[in-house]
């Protein structure tokens, strides 16, 4: 997860990820193929000048969505796990710089108390094979 | 996660509890009491006429502020792990009966784009005790 969240922030270098989290670079070589293999990240060349091959990280669309989840759980830990010292990480808006939250909202833009939640669920799911079309 | 979201549904007793999520009573029994030592949940005896004491299960503050993150991994897992069926449950807002999301959002009430991010990581935390006030 904080392999995700370094992606998250824009970091895409091996050695960004293996510095910024604070781990070697063996177990960050192991977790960013663990990424790759659960299709999050993407692995490509890149070359700069004067330099050999190295590669870089970056997220595709599943690993972009799996965002909310790892922010969510982020903020939960912040408030619940990271006392005394308080949060290690202050995570702004850097169009406004006020603070970014997750949020349950529905289409129509409200925001949505536990409450007011309505869950339906899906007719019994069938086990065996799908028909097709 | 399938207790949880069962809470976050309003289910509260012990016997819902294993019935809606499809577990054994000992399989329920053994998790609800995690959830309780995690702080998750409490647990308080309730009585209806005639009947013995038995136990609900009521979310925490802790539990209750741990949805954004349980709701974020469903709508990532309806989106990726659900072909071909289809998400197993349908979450709405009961007021408008709109979809409900997880979303990234500031405290000025805008959408936060990934790319929108700045992260600031706290000076460096000190490892031992910390001094009083």
């Amino acid at each position: 997860m904080l392999l995700m969240r370094e992606a998250y922030y824009g970091t895409t270098r091996f050695d960004d990820f293996a510095q910024r989290v604070g781990i070697t670079e063996a177990v960050a070589a192991t977790r960013l193929k663990e990424l790759v293999a659960a299709g999050l990240l993407v692995r490509e060349p890149y070359r700069d000048p004067g330099q050999r091959t190295r590669y870089e990280y970056r997220l595709t669309g599943m690993g972009r969505d799996l965002a909310p989840a790892t922010f969510a759980l982020m903020q939960w830990g912040d408030r619940y796990l990271s006392a005394p010292l308080g949060p290690p990480v202050d995570v702004r808006h850097a169009g406004c710089d006020a603070h970014v939250r997750v949020e349950l909202r529905c289409a129509d833009g409200h925001d949505v108390p536990l409450g007011e939640i309505s869950a339906r669920f899906a007719p019994q799911q069938a086990l065996g094979p799908v028909e097709p079309g």
